[in-house]
């Protein structure tokens, strides 16, 4: 029997999707082979990927002057890849709104003078700063558009100034873990990378959107060739082998966005899930949402238990975790920096699963009132 | 049906593997996940990248000295991190046998002195050179152990003399289009690096096996996080989502390789197999193999025919692919530095297929006697 899995990642894929997988297996459309033994230079694959960047490109509404890449390495490795290939004068500005993006802005560190521009560290992450334009003699600006661990959202796009080269500072951003949850308007950015494992496909592929302007021949000494992206546009991400299998699913997924309403289709099935979920967390005397209202989250929902005793509460969530699970709900335990229960309700969970979580939730709040 | 798939990588994989992956697609084992939906920290997706772990050091004998690393980004990403993170006095040891040691050579040149020690490129990178001991202050040194698109195999492993530090130059080898088609002696290396996709997963997964006294605290500066070998070993593959799919299959194929006789029982199918199309070369007055007798590959099988005008040589080879794509057999063109055509005989290649590809081959010198 099928669980409700609200695991922030690797997470739930459509039934539908599965299934269809299942059954191409071990011969995809007559080609007499599996994709996972496809050469990726066949003809045979070539339409695979093509078929994905065409999704891609038309659910997200990707402009022209744009490269779709599939890589390897997850966000964790645009954290270097990203100053490694921006850096122009040596400095870029990023904002912090948690565990990502303080990583991303470390590793940056590295390798040019990067600066925490704003922050919600204050409230522990609570919510997004309030910064509407970044301006400054930075390469580009970073932000971290949903944060998984901290379950909040940037509910608008900052403008860029002018940087030094009298064109507008590249916006960069990590939407790992909501792309396609909602229509997103990719020419306000500059680079977008995802790792794929909750919205997209299966772990193992990293997207990236870059305006083709940005992809540089200077990036800095000692970047390791697979870590320029001159490398991957220049071979359309076949520069070496891709993670072919987890590209096909990626297309299985897109088509099943596609068929589900797009980009605007998922925002609608989201904001239905979230709001219910939303709705009985601000209603409920057991439990809360410790996030501010207009910073919430559509995918990614942490939540406490209003005990206010450290001990207690500790084992309060830790009961609530191991009954959830008994009831089929699983992966509700939160991020140690958070506490509490988080439910990640991305694009494959249905409804049915915030029903069910809510009335697990309700039983559980009145055995102990 | 089912084609005979002689693909270089990604290829071919047991038919069983392929079926059992097909039917624990939606639920594996009763948890009510796919494999491609397991939080990757989950007590579920635990014993399965243990299960891998485990079939890996039972079946290659990896001694507890050494840590067993799925990584991401292929032997691309190899020829990168081996420099930045094995450099102490700054001077590496390289032997050329082809396009890929090449590229790891000029890769590690970013980093170091890197020395090409010894090289076949005189004879086309046909032969193996006869290195049998590696000597002089190098921090270490680096072998193309299979070549997989000049079809030369290395019969020994060269021995290292003392380095700077008084101990054996650690030897690092690619073993992508080899790994598990023999027995390997692990102990002889320091460091064993190999893509997953020709005899052990889907492509997706990078294989490392690391002798754990040279995982360093100190790579050179600017060594990015995901390309630190430390920052895998301390964290057991799981400093961020590790491509978990590729990983299950890898172990449902090491299963397969158990089955059937773990690497001996590999080298016993595969010999069965290469010297059945090597002799049928040998004799043929039609096809030939460039490669030297005492250098020749298990896994990989480069042949010409003996048509010497290069313009009908040309066309030749292209009617050989094309019609035995049509009798089922498939990407048998040769690499464009080769030249002819090219069978790989990967572990899973039934030797039903290597009788087939003869036939077809006997069929098509008459046609043209």
């Amino acid at each position: 029997m099928k669980v409700y899995n609200f695991s922030a990642g690797p997470s739930v894929l459509p039934e539908e999707v599965l299934q269809t997988a299942a059954a191409q297996m071990c011969d995809w459309q007559g080609s007499g082979q599996s994709v996972m033994e496809m050469s990726h230079r066949s003809k045979t694959f070539e339409p695979i990927i093509q078929n994905t960047e065409n999704l891609l490109r038309r659910l997200m509404h990707i402009p022209e002057n744009y490269d779709v890449l599939f890589l390897q390495g997850g966000a964790s490795t645009q954290f270097a890849m990203v100053p490694m290939n921006l850096k122009k004068g040596g400095k870029a500005a990023y904002v912090n709104t948690g565990v990502w993006s303080k990583k991303a802005l470390a590793e940056a560190k590295k390798y040019l003078q990067a600066e925490e521009i704003a922050s919600s560290q204050d409230k522990n992450f609570t919510y997004i700063p309030a910064v509407n334009k970044i301006e400054g003699d930075y390469d580009y600006a970073h932000i971290t558009l949903n944060n998984t661990i901290m379950g909040t959202h940037w509910k608008h796009i900052p403008e860029t100034g002018k940087g030094l080269d009298g064109k507008s500072i590249p916006l960069v951003s990590d939407i790992s873990s909501c792309i396609l949850s909602e229509p997103l308007d990719v020419s306000r950015f500059a680079l977008l990378y995802a790792g794929a494992q909750k919205n997209l496909a299966p772990a193992g592929v990293t997207l990236v959107i870059i305006r083709k302007d940005l992809v540089t021949d200077n990036p800095i000494d000692g970047t390791p060739t697979m870590l320029q992206y001159k490398t991957h546009t220049e071979n359309a991400s076949m520069y070496n082998t891709p993670p072919c299998w987890n590209i096909y699913m990626m297309g299985l997924v897109l088509e099943w966005i596609e068929k589900n309403g797009g980009a605007a289709g998922m925002k609608e099935r989201n904001e239905k899930k979230a709001n219910l979920f939303y709705d009985y967390l601000d209603k409920s005397d057991f439990y809360f949402s410790p996030v501010e209202k207009n910073s919430r989250s559509l995918m990614n929902i942490p939540f406490l238990t209003r005990e206010k005793d450290a001990e207690k509460a500790a084992l309060l969530n830790k009961e609530f975790v191991s009954e959830a699970e008994k009831a089929g709900l699983v992966n509700l335990a939160g991020h140690r920096l958070v506490g509490g229960m988080r439910a990640s309700l991305y694009n494959a969970m249905d409804i049915q699963g915030i029903h069910a979580l809510i009335d697990f939730m309700e039983g559980f709040a009145k055995a102990r009132a």
